[in-house]
């Protein structure tokens, strides 16, 4: 049984997840808050793709650029002349309309990367009009999709909130390679947030003004795209829609590799991202990747894969990986006048390195979470979100079985004080035992404690387990240990 | 030995802590970009005070907000109108001054909070002329901090991103208090960016047009403001500089209560800030705190007091900590027409909570952390950066002795892969050992591993830590846990 994504973020907003900004203000389309739940998911994630990806990984280092940077960075991606969507206004109710959308939910066709002028095409051809009032629509036109701004004071200079985080780590490429003393191959990552101005922000919090991005952007010596040990992953199989295809098909790294749809070190970046999501819980019949199509792809860029997941409204984006060949480095490198390549010690020779840039979107990689954890269970008559513990915004909750006895009070107030520091717990007097089990179960608690009548006597409290129901009695000095064995 | 701030910008520059936003195009003045140690320190200081003030009170939650919001909050907020800073421009050269810094700079006098109709008078009686080209000044005017944007497409509606980060939690207050479920008195906590046009960026990291801040909301019955257990805290020293002294005096938190300085609240909040710098590692002569004299004060403000570190170029303000009572939540209420008072279970009334809000700068506390860890000793010949262990960017160096012996390598990569889940790593085989001590010296690595030839067979390896220099022969079996108890 699934849910709507309108369903969705009515769940969210209950629970404290996410909901619209500024709610009692109306909200603003495109822009979420974070609640007190999904502020901790939303570390959770990051942090387990900051630990897997950055600290534990000696060949890829981290930065935090800014939201704001030089607009001369945009000049060199090409962002400031050409990052954006086409856009159609109806004369009459001046609504605007994304074209591609525009095209697709009128004559319910594929319109990805359409041009200009064959919306307009499109729109004269079949006599679109106005979804909205039926009015007569415009010329399609060009629409930047950067947010400007103005730094300095009055009528200062127009800079730009960053459209992705990916450019700053090229910006920043020179000096982070001198100071951490990286060697090819090598990769530099960042978290943080990248704003578009969206003509129609839609599907919650799958196409959001303001969002989330976690990127690497890997370095390669040009010649070694395939100097890549991947045997770890060549036996990963993974659902695949290959381009020319019409069916996706089970398949795996070493094919995939053998028949040279990616190069290794690209299957490494796609494989260790499959096996994120997989790891972290999502079912393998709801993750493929995809490969983009000839027309998609940006002249540079070599190959480029998403990983998709099946959502109720479709398989859609929730990862992307391109291999973007020299194009950025070779970009900023001649819009700075500075000189971005590097020695490489084995061939000993200066070149501009290749990239393979995966990209995560975190708001999405939430939602799939959300929907491949969520299970409205009808035996126990409440929702379980069946999150992986590593995600669940609340590890362990502690109740003691009434809040009227002060010895079951202050047991449970001891252990809460005892695990806090290390793990997160929420303290729960409030109501029957069963109703806070349900509580938890939908917040994703994977453990409940509970301290009981005979917990005064026998030192020992339940465990009670969010998937299965079952419960353990353990003895209140082993109790740490014991969480932390059920939570690796 | 101190060192300046320059001084300070360039060691950040040259370790890959801070440098300028995309310096390969000559940066944007007031933005940094966090190098590969900036963003770990970074998130371990976010980490830091996200565990502690907020996963481990049960009367604290956190959310996280959008930057950019409906704009209707600004207006309630008061930012919209008159969030600001009074300008002053070289009618010649066209350079603009931060007024109060034009009359403390030039008449060496104190201008905090001065007027408009003030500086006018200043600039006039002692003839005071541009500092850049000795022209004549333009009258002072005022000049909004925000920053604008325009959202949707084409001439869309002016937004801001914000000024601060808890005005978000006022405007969410309501659903996060129904959806967590959180009675009086209890915290909502935010840690983001925030973004101020400042006339004048200076002194590095200290005055940011981006920057980071923790900020919690406290909210507290309005009759309530003492009803906290301060036991635990009343015995802290605090060096103390109060409103009408000349000299900063030592005293204890009971004392600052039992005078009437601060609620009793509010002296909570100050104390945990307080221990939280002297916890990790800021010299108490170092850290004192200001109370706000009358003019500073905003109308609404009870009370304001500032945590202060003792940089070499003055007493600053690194955190801040306002009594607002209810004027937040009073001018949401209004302009939201949403009824933002809360049922006291207690009293049996409802009311409009007020508030005490801790306002925690990132970088200025990143900044004062540095400063008091920055040691420059003759005696070893290098930079010992002294850094609280939680906050070291990496906690373990693993040196191989030589990286041309195979079961050496093989042994300290082991260790590695080991570690490095759960630890924050640097594996280094580059240079001589003692230079590899002496760089992780430098970074504030406070312990490091090497595996030498004796390694192979005793199955031992050596830690030394970076204080003391000591070091100590351990069994690789009990390696983790070692590693554990030093860290602690």
């Amino acid at each position: 049984m699934t849910i709507t994504i309108d369903e969705m973020a009515a769940f969210c907003k209950k629970k404290g997840i996410v909901y619209p900004s500024a709610e009692i203000y109306g909200g603003l389309s495109g822009f979420y808050d974070y609640g007190p739940l999904g502020v901790e998911l939303k570390r959770n994630l990051e942090n387990e793709l900051w630990k897997r990806f950055v600290r534990s990984r000696p060949d890829v280092v981290g930065i935090d650029g800014a939201i704001i940077t030089n607009p001369a960075v945009w000049k060199a991606s090409g962002h400031a002349d050409c990052f954006g969507d086409i856009l159609v206004e109806c004369k009459k109710c001046k609504q605007r309309f994304r074209g591609d959308h525009l095209i697709e939910d009128t004559l319910k066709i594929r319109a990805d990367g359409i041009s200009k002028e064959e919306i307009n095409k499109k729109v004269s051809e079949n006599k679109i009009r106005c979804p909205n009032c039926k009015g007569e629509l415009g010329e399609a036109r060009q629409f930047n999709l950067m947010f400007e701004t103005n730094v300095g004071p009055v009528g200062g200079n127009t800079a730009y909130l960053r459209p992705e985080t990916a450019q700053l780590i090229f910006a920043d490429f020179r000096l982070v390679q001198e100071n951490a003393r990286m060697k090819l191959p090598f990769g530099i990552a960042q978290v943080g947030k990248a704003f578009r101005n969206e003509i129609s922000p839609r599907d919650f919090m799958f196409r959001c003004r303001e969002f989330e991005q976690f990127e690497i952007e890997f370095f390669i010596h040009p010649k070694k795209a395939d100097d890549c040990d991947i045997k770890s992953i060549e036996k990963l199989e993974i659902n695949a829609l290959l381009e020319g295809k019409k069916e996706q098909a089970k398949t795996t790294i070493k094919e995939l590799v053998s028949k040279k749809v990616m190069s290794k070190w690209h299957a490494h970046w796609i494989a260790e991202f499959y096996k994120f999501f997989l790891d972290l819980g999502i079912k393998k019949e709801n993750l493929r990747i995809r490969q983009h199509v000839k027309d998609e792809l940006a002249h540079y860029a070599k190959a480029c894969f998403d990983i998709e997941y099946k959502f109720p409204f479709g398989w859609k984006e929730i990862h992307g990986s391109a291999d973007r060949q020299q194009f950025d480095l070779t970009q900023h490198s001649k819009f700075s006048t500075k000189d971005l390549s590097i020695f490489d010690e084995e061939t000993k020779e200066k070149v501009i390195p290749c990239v393979i840039e995966p990209s995560q979107g975190i708001g999405r990689a939430m939602l799939a979470f959300l929907y491949d954890a969520y299970n409205d269970d009808k035996e126990r008559g409440n929702i379980i979100l069946k999150l992986n513990p590593k995600l669940s915004p609340t590890k362990i909750g502690i109740f003691p079985l009434v809040g009227n006895k002060p010895e079951i009070v202050e047991i449970a107030k001891k252990i809460f004080n005892e695990l806090k520091n290390d793990i997160s717990c929420q303290y729960d007097q409030s109501g029957s035992v069963g109703r806070r089990y349900a509580r938890a179960d939908e917040i994703g608690t994977p453990f409940c404690i509970t301290v009981d009548f005979d917990s005064i006597d026998d030192k020992s409290v339940t465990i009670r387990d969010r998937n299965t129901t079952k419960q353990e009695r353990v003895k209140i000095a082993d109790l740490k240990k014991k969480i932390t064995s059920l939570l690796i």
